[in-house]
């Protein structure tokens, strides 16, 4: 049975809601999960759970965890820190897939040096899921791994969104773009120019795309470097959050027959915040490892890890590590 | 009397809005416009007017003008262009400030090399404004003037965006943030890290800021070079059109109560979009100029040119362009 590492500890809410989107994705589907972390926080979370649920669960006990305000290049000399012990269970093949809600850094230096970067590629990439106006969501990356980026860094990311587009959200395919300040051939930076020429003759790229294309269908996987990936995914929370602000503050000043609108409305406005929750898109896949590792946000609630959890094992009945494998060998 | 040159050639929906912008003006503020373009096209457009606004209208004939698919380095050499005739109305000190929705890197390129840089300026950038949760707008630099910067640029878009923030927006003591993957200081890539090190003991300079800060109030002026500025500004469009169109979908497949709760709240939706509408905030000042340079959208309708007209006179009586000369001047 597929079995699948989840980090308890260092996420920004504690450990209940890790355990809790275990709980809720073991009652959905069938598979292994070994929790890595402190036991004695761990097993009082599960005394109550029926056995059905319990026997697929493994504690495996951890001494510390990376918190957030330390340096990701300590992690590799921690090794009885809860992510250490969590990747070693990969490194070992005893476990298919890691989930970790703490340190991103450290998650990302430690399965880079602990399960290794697939041969061919210069660097692994963050990889994130945007909601967009069609059935299926969008890709970015670099979201966030790789600050300073070469042009041969942007072509590999390119073939890692395309296999993974293709592979695990089963997009038929998946078309390819390159993030810019226009969609003229001849727009971008130094940087993107150079990623353009590489690019050009590739199938699956469709050329410069701009930001606004991120939402409307229009492009399934959208390259850039990790800084921009990064602003952009920041960016584009903020105006969802500034909207839901300005419509509830312009809600609350208005007289009763516009809060009963609003009120009766709520089916609406929900079924907008299923779309553009981050919580049910999972996690971000760290792709170009060996291994299925999954980020999530430091802030997950339990759907978040539920989703995360969903992700994983779509990631191991796609074989994403072995499409890329096989992609980056030709 | 202060005199405002309207390019009203070469924007995406022609004329018609930009003269009707220029008279909606007119009726609010006491001034004299100077629109320059096919005077066989404008005239018409004008004879309905009543003598009172059409007395404060010049028209300015140009034979030709810059298309929007034709390239900015051919507009210096095209001198019956309506931009270029109407830069040299402010080269000739015949006009205080200049608004153009055509071709935004003509109306760049002449603006530059016709008008000039103010003294110890490295670039000039353009400046956007962006809606927030508080009463005043942030701005954001460069969005789009300079695809690859040197870190001294990113420092002159700080200073120029201070002063623009202080004597245009009228902001007590603007706070200047730059834009970067994270709000720690050792966060950004190698452009942002050796700006903040030339900004860092700079009074008004509060270190980095995230992407979702551009909408919090937390920060009134964020630099960063064009590429990214221009992709973030096209992200918040795509997101909040994105929203748009997801909330529409969803009343439009549901019953009769909720589509009449929806009407109800047709006020707050456009409190909202009126918040978040370019339009409102009129166009982009072009800083590091020696004269004020607005430029719109090229999709302005009316209100949008309306509200550039309003911005320019603001920068005119802010003395914006005499202050930055200032500011850069010590």
């Amino acid at each position: 049975m597929k079995t699948i590492v989840v980090d308890a500890m260092g996420a920004d809410l504690g450990l209940e809601p890790v355990v809790e989107g275990v709980i809720r994705s073991l009652k959905i589907k069938d598979f292994i999960i070994n929790l890595v972390g402190d036991s004695a926080q761990i097993n009082p979370l599960l005394e109550k759970i029926s056995s059905d649920y319990k026997k697929r669960i493994i504690v495996t006990h951890a001494d510390s965890f990376i918190k957030m305000d330390e340096s990701a290049s300590n992690a590799i000399r921690r090794c009885d820190s809860s992510i250490y012990i969590g990747i070693d269970i990969l490194r070992d093949n005893k476990a298919d897939a890691i989930v970790s809600a703490g340190h991103s850094g450290a998650t990302m230096s430690l399965a880079t040096l602990r399960l290794g970067r697939v041969d061919g590629i210069s660097r692994p990439a963050i990889c994130t899921l945007m909601p967009t106006t069609k059935s299926t969501p969008s890709l970015i990356l670099d979201a966030g791994a790789n600050t300073d980026c070469k042009s041969e860094y942007l072509v590999d990311f390119a073939l890692m969104g395309y296999e993974y587009a293709k592979e695990v959200l089963g997009i038929t395919n998946p078309k390819v773009g390159l993030l810019a300040n226009g969609e003229e051939d001849n727009k971008g930076n130094e940087l993107t120019k150079e990623a353009f020429a590489l690019l050009k003759n590739e199938s699956y790229f469709i050329g410069n795309v701009e930001g606004g294309d991120i939402f409307n269908g229009s492009v399934d996987v959208i390259v850039c470097d990790g800084f921009i990936g990064n602003i952009v995914l920041k960016t584009s929370e903020g105006v969802a959050k500034t909207i839901a602000l300005i419509l509830k503050s312009e809600i609350k000043k208005s007289n009763i027959f516009i809060k009963l609108a609003a009120f009766i409305l709520k089916g609406v406005f929900g079924a907008l915040k299923l779309k553009t929750d981050y919580a049910e898109y999972g996690g971000a896949p760290l792709l170009g490892i060996n291994k299925v590792v999954i980020i999530s946000h430091g802030k997950s609630n339990a759907r978040a890890i539920e989703c995360a959890i969903y992700q994983a094992l779509k990631a191991i009945d796609g074989d994403v590590c072995g499409k890329i494998k096989e992609a980056f060998a030709k």
